[in-house]
């Protein structure tokens, strides 16, 4: 891997608000949905806030697979980047993501019970541009 | 189901150039890329080409479950929908999509043994607004 591709995955996915989260769902479908990047390190660990008593929360719960995605519509350039998520509910975790006013999703506030937090761990990734893929492992980017 | 749900629904994803198609990949990890909407058929049908020797085509020879996923960015409005791919080489599907200028991809022309049609077939699908999600069957919308 390049330098210069090295620099663009990580452009790429800070220039991102959303993630497109994709996991798993009871009947072995994959599914997908857009998720805030409310925090990461780099391109190996992204955290993300939900409802416990989500559909998504439960499929992590059941089959911790996943894979998250990032796309620059207007170049076509894609990094797709495939692990684990852990459905954490502990005070670390809660206090990490929050922010005054989340009392409008999560009327108890940190500690309400249907507040949790996805934390994904990337362990290989896939950078597509210009018709081409890029396959990597995460330890390669670092970041 | 609301009229203007649907209508909702039917205009992101006309409006949407890619759909972001999610499969499962041979280690059991749900993979996401975009692909160009080459054609569809209301939201029941969609047709994407590719390489017949791409990994997606291989994991949905070998795995139909797939989901496709249209998201506006700009007002977070997302759909979801879940069913089948069938990775076509008929020639029917070969020409249904071929246009001038595709031996730039396929250089064998429309019956490149490296080009394929995947044809994607929805059975139920999500459709995420402003905090909400209303699971539909793909006979209600009908498009």
């Amino acid at each position: 891997m390049t330098e210069q591709d090295k620099k663009a995955i990580l452009h790429l996915v800070e220039g991102s608000r959303d993630a497109i989260v994709c996991s798993i769902d009871d009947e072995g479908f994959p599914a997908a949905k857009a998720m805030f990047r409310a925090k990461n390190d780099g391109i190996r660990t992204f955290w993300f806030s939900t409802n416990a008593s989500s559909i998504r929360a439960g499929y992590f719960s059941a089959r911790p697979q996943a894979c998250i995605y990032f796309l620059d519509a207007a170049t076509v350039k894609g990094v797709s980047l495939t692990g684990h998520i852990r459905v954490r509910t502990d005070a670390e975790a809660r206090q990490m993501l929050w922010h005054d006013g989340d009392e409008k999703y999560y009327p108890k506030g940190v500690s309400d019970p249907d507040y949790c937090v996805l934390e994904f761990t990337a362990e290989r990734g896939n950078y597509y541009h210009a018709g081409n893929k890029t396959l990597f492992s995460v330890d390669e980017i670092g970041g």
